[in-house]
């Protein structure tokens, strides 16, 4: 295999030109018994399951365009890089969080990792009505690790401004968001789409200066605000869940960002679960996902708590400040107020990522598996209005109760 | 003279170690009538004037240590690289706002520029009671177009992205602003030093939680919030003034940060300038300085409004969502949002300046110069109070007047 000329795999060829690599002999055994297969159905990249006597890895290889698009789409292949960054950051700051990287070759824009045997996307197993065992703690968790352990609350400033620099390179996966997270469902961009019966109430939104300046204040924070390295795609598609077992997974849209923009993604799709479960397993699953949606935001308080306690290293409220001169009270009340900033953002990105899934191009399997078209739309409809109250009411939503009453109220009524 | 091997210049030795560059031989002549002398009167670097027959030149040379500390404390030489970087921006940016850049080498840490003959520091100039004509409106229309234009709000998201990178790499000079500015005056630091009748106020200052969680807020915003390009260090000793010309030099702090960062750097020496007035050129000419910065203010805001209105082609408030949406109000409403936001940055970042300069490392000749110790600690306590009260009132003071009225209320009052 030559390393430096990129080819896509494909599933019959793959133990040919992968065969020779140690570590997936390792792995995998004797190359003869290599049986793979392509299972991408993401919107972006090419993904095998390999399988041989020993056992099994992924292949995840960037294509060079958008999969979902296809060739008109041009997106570099670079995106491998940086996911191979993320991933072993993320290994690094929260063991066991992420599939373990086996080999990465940044030439063929390939990253080869552990096989999540017998786990299935988050998004799906939501839908089916499963209740994964200590879901939104694990992801609560989750983000407080790799989001405290990445920020100059705990880096030493060289390190953060190196792994900034580093990031600030996934220019076109930060476009992506850039544009179709926070700007494109805003007015009739071209790759749009919509339940029709929608169309009054996206009319409204469009319509809304108030909302559309909410929109470009969050757009600054994301594009401005480097506090840590993101996930930068945190959506329950990007969580696989098995036998006790909680993974995340493609955090090649990695970037420096707002903590609240990892937190406020995954929320929002538990919203949107949350406002989908009436149509596919019931009222009932709607309330158990409001309530790992408190513990996602319980557990990411207790963690951060826990490490801003005995990890703050970094350069930012340096305990020289407060507690070397007796005065910890002010470190609580700092950390109280950093809390309080991740949550205004939270709900904000919460409430935009609710929009873009509606209203922009890529949609979630939670809605459009909804055959009933009037259902899809009115369970959208909440959506919608359940993100336009985040967005223009971030300061009048006090907590996890707060936004979970709203959430409920919201769910009653009827928008359209 | 090698390109690879570093070595300071010398007065007597520089003719011969440049005479060979023909950039500096069109614009001196012959190098055997080259004149050098070092004046360097500030912190870090070397400085030559070098006059010749055809005309003068100035280069700037870093040394690998802080020249105001010694050897003991060492520097890269980068931070040429980075002033380079700076002032190419800026002079594209803001034609005619800084020296011209006539020949630049990374391997030397050299900058040879413009010579501004018949300038003075404005810090000087505003002691001896100058009153530079337009001074406030050329700096408020300097802060505007490389605040604006070095934002998302103006480039493309890629070139910006490369130039935050490129800038994440002045880590020593970052670092000397984020322990210097931010943390050391609040502090015992080592290299703190204040006026010794101050000790009560400071004794105070230290032990105030609210004022120390408002700092690290200050702290986390310049380090993480990369909206633009910043000078960096845009006191009035990286200002120089002369016959009809206004200069701003010195940019080898320059790193992405938040626009209020240098426009409240500027208003805090100013605010200080006016402090020590009364010791100097006399309390008319305090008043002065007031009418400047609600100059430099109002020329920022102008100039800031005129760009956002005709430059506005960055991927923030994109007029798809606004103007061609038939809602220009809406991006009037997001602009009035930015400059306040803008406003309210500048008044925290304007506050710790005026501690960092009284209770820090590096001290203003404002109050240094001013002989009677007792009058100098009376002076340096109106800051000190005028300070906290823009870190902790940053919502209370709304505009421009309002800042000024506070600072001629506090003039009013003794403080010790």
């Amino acid at each position: 295999m030559d390393a430096q000329s990129y080819a896509p795999l494909a599933a019959d060829s793959l133990p040919a030109r992968l065969g020779t690599i140690p570590a997936l002999r390792d792995r995998l055994g004797n190359p003869s018994t290599w049986r793979a297969r392509e299972v991408g159905d993401g919107n972006l990249n090419l993904v095998f399951i390999v399988e041989g006597e020993r056992g099994g890895l992924v292949a995840k290889q960037a294509l060079p365009y958008v999969r979902l698009v296809g060739e008109s789409w041009p997106l570099p292949l670079t995106r491998s890089f940086f996911e191979f960054h993320a991933l072993t950051r993320q290994a690094a700051r929260d063991p066991g969080s992420v599939p373990e990287v086996v080999h990465f070759d940044e030439g063929q824009a390939l990253v080869v990792m552990e096989y999540l045997r017998d786990h299935v996307i988050l998004r799906r197993a939501l839908i089916e009505g499963q209740r994964p065992e200590g879901l939104g703690r694990r992801l609560g968790t989750f983000c407080a690790r790799t989001l405290f352990r990445g920020s100059d609350l705990c880096m030493k400033p060289a390190d953060r401004k190196a792994d900034l620099a580093l990031f600030a390179g996934n220019v076109d996966l930060c476009a992506i968001t850039e544009d179709l997270v926070f700007t494109d469902p805003y007015f009739e961009a071209p790759l749009n789409r919509h339940t029709p019966a929608l169309a009054p109430l996206v009319a409204e939104l469009r319509a809304d200066a108030a909302l559309k300046i909410a929109a470009q204040h969050l757009k600054t924070a994301f594009a401005a605000r480097a506090e840590t390295m993101l996930h930068g795609d945190l959506h329950t598609g990007s969580v696989m869940v098995g036998p006790g077992s909680i993974r995340v997974i493609d955090p090649e849209f990695a970037t420096y960002g707002p903590m609240g923009f990892d937190v406020g993604m995954l929320m929002a799709n538990f919203l949107m679960a949350f406002c989908a479960a009436p149509a596919h397993a019931g009222p009932d699953h709607g309330a158990w996902i409001l309530g790992e949606m408190r513990a996602v935001w319980t557990a990411f308080e207790i963690e951060f708590t826990h490490l801003w306690r005995t990890e703050r290293t970094g350069m930012l409220f340096p305990p020289a400040l407060y507690e070397e001169a007796g005065q910890a009270h002010a470190a609580e009340q700092a950390r109280l107020d950093w809390l309080g900033g991740v949550w205004r953002d939270t709900l904000g990105f919460a409430g935009i990522e609710c929009h873009r899934r509606i209203l922009g191009l890529a949609h979630n399997a939670d809605f459009e598996t909804i055959p009933d078209e009037a259902l899809r739309a009115a369970s959208e409809a909440r959506a919608l209005a359940l993100g336009r109250a985040l967005m223009l009411g971030q300061g009048a939503i006090p907590g996890i109760d707060s936004l979970l009453a709203l959430a409920r109220d919201i769910a009653e009524r009827d928008w359209l």
